[in-house]
């Protein structure tokens, strides 16, 4: 079986109730979730040994977030405790023309007072296969960028494959400091997963002639995109999750994979009924890493992402809940929702 | 008033609320339902005198599916009571590609263990109009297609008028034994319900170029379906729903009534934020069932099937929550949805 | 900061959870609401100071509409307690060809039972900007038409700017009455905010040609009817909401404003996903009042209005939780629904 | 099988979830229940034929209140439909020193608004072996009090055993109204069910010091007042229940019965943790009927009432949902509470 | 009308629901709640005029809590908005042996950030009779504990009567700490509010021969500590609430008063089925500052505030929802619970 | 860190919410338990490795089943997947005089069809410390209980000590079945759990002069029962549960352990507002196995597990959700349930 490990924040999420706004909330649905813990999700779902490393504190609320991952079975053996607070983000659920809408409250969380002592990579990766971060990690704080590389380094020394998703968040950190900090763990990742404005906000590479808000996708742009990430960085893989928003409620989705030779695009889907985009990008990812691991090639591994990471568009939390089969039954070309008796 | 008697099985539907998958639910919505019991609740609500015909364990928890029923007026006392346990279907809520799923947890429930001389079929078709069953009763077990057979032949012996829904299971028999079965019980049956693959499932006639995954309709080969249908077994009518599933969150629906000589179709129409699609055919065939009673001719009969069964799939549970007034609103041409205040 | 009154009736509104009707339903969502009370709410979520005038009864039912007020920072002070009960209205949430259904319990309401001297419109109206009420209040009883007529002299005499919704309740009262009463406290109106059939209903004017049940529309016999309503009543604007019922989940929102000279159409929004489309009209007239009192000009405050109301759709409850930004963001051209964060 | 009628009022409940009081709860939990529609469903639960005769409208809230009971198998062809709604009560729940609260919203109820002309006691009374009304009933309108009348002429004219639950209710009359009208309903009583307060209250009948507020019964006084109802109503049967309340969460239960020549007392019970005592008396009265209709003779009766309603106070909601072997049980000695598996 | 400030923090309570420990749970019921809220609430719903003064964030969290304020009435206007986030504390109810449970997650809230230069206390005193705060508010942060000075100085200077719960917190501060702080507030307050176990905590003040886990109290201990307070800080008033805890569900409670001459003590309340027991203490010091107030006398007050306080622990959440009436009825006497109609 | 295998059934437990009774509810709360499934999940709760040992569908409910056990850190490797469907019960919560009340539907459950050869013992046994069952396993079936005695015969074999709560169960076998299997069984058991029936039940071994009904304890009898079963079996330990019932909602509960030579009595505990009793044994029989796998000695063994299970009481679920650290301040005295910070 193939073993992956993935590094980061996991989150209390807090999400008022079916359509409630914030202030009309008096019950939260807790539940967690965080980029590279729906990686790991991701895969444990899909039979491999997946296990997430991150810090939580020893109180009630880090066991929770625990036993989220242990109930999937994530293993949760590397998972360091301490620190102070599990981060927190609360979630509230768009619709049509109305956003949905985060709140960010983890400043100050165990992950982010973590050491690179706390973490001993050469015992993570016993018999790991791939390792997986996400640009978010890096940005929590200047120790966790070292943690990270740390990650990367002995990732590099053992010949683990390694991913990374950009996944720029403007609320932890400056484009400037982004760019900087995320050119030197580079050239340590085989595979960048990125979103249509990512390598801009990151890289300040760019896609000419997109504009995302507008719902239009300029596909050779972002071939244009990969090729400019492959030379700069020399990686083996670049995905770019293809997402056209027309309304909180209908997107339209799919991916593009560059294999540094050629650009392959998946089926698109149009979703539109969502029921919880959050986590799609890191399902995405998943699928990715799955179809790599499995030897689908690029083009059945990205079918395989684009219609795990569909799919998730239809689950409730930021997990995506999806089998093997499930997301081969859809790559394989069944969207019609007839009911499985 | 008229007076309709349905036998089969009700089964305790377990379904995680809202879109949660079976491994994210804590709770479960707690109905009742089955093929017959839904045909007999839609008659009820339509003002008709309705009898639900079945076995049910003394317990608590079939004293609660007798409870759903007289809830709504449907007469309960030819309920048997006795045997082990009340049958049960698990019901996930699929959206957009993600499909609907059904684990069924029926084997050994009270219906499936009960004899032909547990039911009195004189005493029980005392001024009753009609007769309806569907294809699962006689699936549950040998004793049960033997009380179906009963059933039609005391009915037959009294003029009553039957129907069948054909609904072929395939956790429950093969198509052989199927076909086997059923075609025993067909010639004294009036008007046969089948959905697009019944018949070919059960008794392999097949409307030729038509493929269902694919969402497109072949009506000529319905009427051809039908006609050979009527050929085999002499029905005084056949009926077929049609539905085009683009997404489990969107169906096109309607169907096609054959009388022998004429082929008759409804409106169609588009559902594209599915409520609950379960019990969608049987909401039709208590509709036409309706219609065929209260005169309405062949197209009359039919709109009103289409109608009611076009509003079932905006009400949540296996029962077709509406009123005559409601389906005929819909049928006379207002699919506005505008409030009713 | 700008300062308006509203007058009317707040209810309590009782509404099965999700999609279930009402025969199924063993809980009721218990929030308040009502055409003027909703006015209140948007512009005190406008960040306007807002007060909203009625009677309620002194029991907790009539402390926990205050109540529901106040927590938005409506100013409650001028609310008079006493009477005997809130009025109610249960509302059950239609989904596609289902409509939603409203059950109307108000008869024998505190504010049904108020007289004329309950209100000081004097005190009431100290530094007061605008008035605005609704064609429901009058309807309520002949003592509540004279507490409209009452404050519309006093805010005459003050220079305080109003506006009605004409808002036609069948209920309430006949179309022969609505038009009397109406017309004898129009005079005293500077905004008439109307739906597509308000116009039609209560002063017998029509927009010729168009039939609303079958969604189409004709702006031009708007433009008509409000310059016939102009001609009338000597408005000074004349703002019709319009509407395109495709079903209950769906529908076309938009508006146009007319100013005496020129008449000015917002854009228009589909919403396909509609969460709740109560109080749609109130978010509209409450938009435009606020785009009116910040000096946007006709063709902003158009914009404002129907962004604001596009935005209503897609929220919970009678009152609509949405901010400037929100609405400014919106009218500005982002509908991508993208996530916020 | 036993025959009962009831007549009375049955209300929509209202009922904040929990403990959560008025002004906290955005939800109600909605029910049904009224003295004389309990005591129907009661009787229904024992196995018993009962019928319930009330008015109620035609609408949604209507028929959901006729639902509510055909699920218990209670009759309901009796019932009229028309009229402007049904009744409302809520009721938020108490606990030790907080007192449970109930703010009625009843005026106007179809009930309320009933003909005599409306029922037809010879057609009603077809079979039946016993009517049970309560003093709310013909407190309700001076016709309600008519309806009562002709009731108990028709029962008398047919040998129809009689019961009344003199049940005062100061919202809806004073005590000598209570009087006037009461004395005149009760020759044609049977059995007079009364608490610790209504002979005082009602009849102005004292049982001297007692002082219900301080908990402490005085037995013989209520042997006394017995005694005094007796002599001046001739009454077959007077049975008074008496409560301990030691507070909101934690009652001292019993009843006596007065046969005119010998008192009964039950058991009594300790319950420390209500669940729900709402409804107590009314299932205090159902199962003294039921043990009087069974013949199992004054102390047999009396300790089956009293079984009957202790468990009342477990179970949520008006109606007693308790079987003749799970009162059996408690009468028989088995307070331990232990798991029947 | 009398007007009082209380200066503290406010925090979001995440509480899971029912008796679900903190892994059991995937939904949080989110209320507001904090000392000095909580006294603010109290009093408003005592019909007085109370303000709250705090610092929160501009988001929507931040605005939640403003609303959850003003729907109490509570004037919101001086809450200072900005800094970073809304303190949590997780809670977990407890029942029998097993305690509730609260994780603090604090740290970083806006109010710890705040400077002395936030508030203007002569604009905020305009008119003000009673300041309120307790000793958690200094705990805060070096900054609050200024905070809190300006504003005991400003009331000084202006006459305003003054309370402080001591509250020790001892995950905020030490003992040591404490004692500094507080000593140098302490000079400044009329009213000192404590538990058993604050004065010594606070301040090393002990009463012989206690101990608070047996839940055997001294009275004669109690006084003595009071008479010492009063000797090192000039109180004018000291009162100490008791409180005997036999289980989590079960606790006797009461109060003593002193006044520097002679010690006043409440009736005592057996609360059997303690619903929440958070905010006891705070429900305590408000009905005493009502009573003072309102000139009931010492022990007047003091039965005030421990009816107040007994009644709060049978409501949900932080604050009592009581009002003056109910308080009233339990102080004068009848704790019996029965059904209020 | 210590190794304990058990082996047994888990079932989905359905249970109404709050004290709603079967034919009331809508909604059933799923968890999942079973005697020895919550033994596993008690120890892991204190920190050990336990696994747990059955058979499970491969559908999503028996997933779901694997998932909860995960959760808490149960390993699961060992559980096979296979055979038709998972064991349900359904529990309803009683209260005072209504006592819970459980349904069981569990035949025909993969575990109830499992064959010896399913298991590989050997291997299932590396490195364990502690094999426990109960008596509901061999009752499930025959070839159920040959699993039991190869489990049992390779621990001897191996030198892991065992364990076996009697837990006789009349829906699943007669006194005489259990008599003639479990004598077979016990031989190969060092640890013997019983409650007061047990060992009358199961071997005829009777406690002189015990009426567990009345809620008497007769002390010495259940010593003389212990010395009986020691001189049967030769078990190394006996305990035996003392619970008194009074009701349902209030039971004294502690143990007995007889080594033998001594017989040892824990402290009694009153659990007046019960939560949760399911399981209350099984809780007690895993923190014996905790006392004793962690040398506590015969009365620190028993007072933990005594401590432990009335802990189990106030906890919702069959698996005890508390920490060795929760247990000892209980078992240490501190039984005063004040408020955790």
């Amino acid at each position: 079986m193939k073993k992956i490990v993935t590094l980061g924040e996991i989150m209390l999420r807090l999400a008022p109730l079916g359509y409630s706004r914030f202030t009309q909330a008096d019950t939260f649905g807790a539940t967690y979730g965080g980029g590279e813990a729906n990686v790991a999700v991701s895969l444990a779902n899909f039979g491999m040994d997946a296990a997430f490393v991150t810090k939580l504190p020893t109180n009630d609320i880090g066991q929770a977030a625990v036993n989220s991952l242990r109930k999937f079975g994530v293993d949760t053996r590397h998972i360091v405790r301490g620190g102070a607070r599990v981060g927190i983000y609360f979630l509230e659920k768009g619709a049509n023309q109305r956003p949905s809408k985060v709140v960010y409250d983890r400043a100050g969380s165990s992950i982010s007072t973590a050491k690179p002592a706390d973490f001993d990579w050469d015992h993570i990766f016993e018999g790991v296969d791939w390792f997986h971060f996400t640009g978010i990690t890096p940005a929590i704080s200047p120790d966790a960028a070292e943690v990270c590389l740390a990650a990367l380094q002995a990732a590099r020394a053992k010949g683990i494959a390694t991913s990374c998703d950009l996944n720029y968040r403007k609320n932890l950190w400056s484009k400037a400091q982004a760019g900087e900090t995320m050119a030197k763990l580079m050239p340590y990742v085989d595979l960048c997963i990125a979103n249509e404005e990512d390598a801009a906000d990151v890289f300040n590479i760019h896609a000419a002639e997109t504009d995302v808000t507008a719902g239009e996708l300029n596909l050779d742009g972002y071939v244009d995109v990969a090729r400019q990430l492959k030379e700069r960085f020399g990686f083996k893989y670049i995905t770019i999750t293809l997402r056209e928003s027309f309304s909180a409620s209908h997107n339209d989705w799919g991916g593009m994979l560059y294999d540094g030779t050629q650009a392959y695009f998946s089926k698109r889907y149009a979703i539109k009924n969502i029921v919880d985009r959050v986590g799609g990008g890191d399902s995405f990812g998943a699928g990715l890493i799955y179809g790599l691991l499995s030897d689908l090639g690029p083009q059945g591994a990205l079918e395989f992402a684009a219609a795990a990471s569909c799919l998730k568009h239809s689950v409730e939390g930021d997990f995506n809940m999806v089998s093997v089969a499930e997301v081969q039954a859809l790559a394989g070309g069944d969207a019609s929702g007839r009911v499985q008796r």
